[in-house]
């Protein structure tokens, strides 16, 4: 059985500031989505977030998001489909040159944050950001949100010639749409273990979810979110990798 | 007799401001030095930039800078080798995936004012961006200010493994040491067509050029700076051209 | 007869990039809203725009924007109405210290493109800006964009004490709302002078403007917005000027 | 007996980045310095800390810096002296406007960094900062670094009609000059907190120190250096403050 790749944001830090426990989750993922300076990181922090991804055999991603330090890439900004197209194409290209320094090469792409909501409610921009894949590289997977209708999204990559790996949250609640519950509502956010790693073991299996209002919940699920800003959140990556190696030798 | 390249930087515009007669400027010209987002240009710019290179068949140079908007990349800052070798890895990426989105590939890298003076005036500098070099492609010539000495800046290029372009300047007056003449002085810009065309010409036939003390200054020559900031520039590199020509099939 | 204030978007410049007649435009207008940083501007620019507007008697109006200077503050983005009110803060603050080293003072303040955009579409956001106003100095009017139902604008400033500028604009057409037409739409821009200068002295006058649905729209207009963009739009400022002189004096 | 003031670096967070134990250090000095955007901080952590300021009583500084948020405003840039007069009335003002809102005043103005030390090193530039000074509010104090022939800019800022507070360390070995020893030297960093009292102490009392090559060094102090980065020098903040409780009621 192959299980979904985990994937975690990384490089993230900025200059003087530090975030994020990139050397301790690391050795545990298969994908690193790696920043690429517009919301978070600098070509230093890349460059030795790249070789600690070639240093543990992990598959590098683009991370790219919109030009907003201060705001780290999750405010929303009215940017029109072929501003995106371009801004992706330069922060892929920038992470690509740091990737040829340290011998390595980029495995697929993921936008951040607000970028990739923003390409998940809006066709328009989602095409944007496809064409920017098809014409730097159309081999490379795109990450794009799982939600209980991924067919327009599957119908537009199969135009576009492109490969999307679906991905969801072992650590939040899904509404009945398959989107992500608001963050405002109790209970949107997991942070029991067992919950979290029984929600990674659902989604791996193909079984459904429990959507808030009850209803079954399926989700396509090429890959799982994971997260590295402290020592709770790595903890649950070591169980879910263990839960994981289960059911592969199961 | 193969006359130097004339090379001129290009895509300097930003979002809502430009500057630049790209457009007037690039037949005439054999490299557009582009630049990168840190000292000027947006990924829009570069895209639009990098087309109209192709359409005129005109090599592609990465244009790297400090990370100075404000400044235009003109400002000194002491950042240290190793910084300057990660932000032209950056800035070098993020253009070659802007072209390999218009089919285009980098011919070669000039970095940009003060990052270009400082590299001149500082070996550890200087070896900074020859290892972004060598580790992104070391194929990839380097633009390097041409001086009366250029020994040491060879010796170094031969222990990386890289190749130089030495550049001159056909609007400048120079010092006997082959540095150009500080603006500030009377007569260290030339104004008149003439007076630039000859010596443009010189430096294409390897002839001696006058230094400001009178003395004779043999540079090394691969490649002449030309610019597209006005109409009156412009029209010099139609002259140059023209006479390059001449030259060519004389 | 007290004619509307002529304001007019001025320094707008950034570093190495001009644009804007500035000196051209300045003697024609009573109000100067000067760029802030943000989205466009830098402290030099602020410096000598504050001294021209000095020079010219102008009053001098804060013009902060969203910090976006790739996208020239046009791009809407969502901030907090919290985020909002302390950028507001910071942009006013820093003009404010531009003028104390120029002995002026700062007269109004006006939100510049999308953050303008935003606060007329949504209160809260509104509501954020005048905590701003109120926070720093609930003297300064607050300049927004006149609509055909002015009234929760105005009792949002009653409760929060501060005093509004309703704007209009003589170069575009307008919906039966108030709002302006669209850009994309034909007819939605005036480049006719005559036309323009009708418009202005229409809105000066308290007349109706014909609506393109063909009804009679009135607006309030404390002040009218022109541009120092090109030479056209120069001249266009400096009819309107010579029309509300004749209308002052009749 | 007046020791002299404690001054601490605040307010350097930065979007979703945190540093500094500002909450934490901040009821024990007298003085915060507050980073006003250039080289760290945005308008909401600049809020924040003018409020945590307020509510402790402490005197506000405005920190300025060069526009260097990757390199933190340590590294130098070659602006010139007007540049950097603009720049600092820019930021002066900002960090004021959130002042005006919080119902708080700036007290004294300190450089931040590389434009602190080029400062003390380059009286032209030290010049265009206190031009700022001067045209903004020439009842402001400047911090700058105490050494050993203080007289130059004693003379300068008699000049200028600026008031001067001299800097000092407690945690830092001195050169016979009075500049600080190099951190690459061993022994440049002191980290026993005895050894930093003692220090502080000789300093607040007028007694000469002792500089690397053996000579007595007398230093002026209007004020000391402290910082809020981890729990050890917080200790050390207060272990000083509480060594100059005990001076002040000898």
């Amino acid at each position: 059985m192959a299980t979904p790749l985990l994937n975690c944001d990384m490089g993230e830090s900025f200059g003087n500031w530090s975030i994020g426990l990139d050397a301790e989750v690391m050795p545990h993922v298969d994908c690193a989505n790696i920043a690429c300076g517009y919301h978070a990181s600098d070509p230093h922090v890349m460059r030795r977030t790249v070789a600690l991804a070639v240093q543990h055999k992990v598959r590098i991603g683009a991370h790219p998001g919109y030009p907003d330090l201060m705001g780290f890439g999750r405010r929303s900004m009215a940017c029109s489909p072929t501003e995106v197209e371009d801004m992706v194409l330069y922060q892929v290209g920038a992470l690509a040159g740091i990737c040829q320094a340290e011998g390595a090469t980029l495995s697929y792409i993921k936008p951040h944050g607000a970028m990739y909501n923003d390409m998940a409610a809006n066709l328009e921009l989602l095409e944007g950001v496809m064409r920017a894949v098809q014409a730097y590289d159309a081999t490379l997977p795109l990450m794009v949100m799982a939600t209980a209708d991924p067919e327009p999204h599957r119908q537009l990559a199969k135009k576009m010639g492109i490969t999307l790996w679906f991905e969801t949250f072992a650590d939040r609640a899904y509404e009945a749409t398959g989107h992500l519950a608001s963050r405002r509502l109790a209970g949107a956010v997991h942070h029991d273990q067992t919950t979290i790693v029984a929600q990674a073991v659902a989604l791996a299996k193909g079984d459904a979810l429990i959507a808030r209002d009850g209803s079954a919940l399926h989700l396509p699920c090429d890959t799982l979110c994971v997260h590295g800003d402290n020592p709770e959140s790595v903890a649950a990556v070591r169980a879910i990798r263990d839960a994981f190696t289960a059911l592969e030798s199961a």
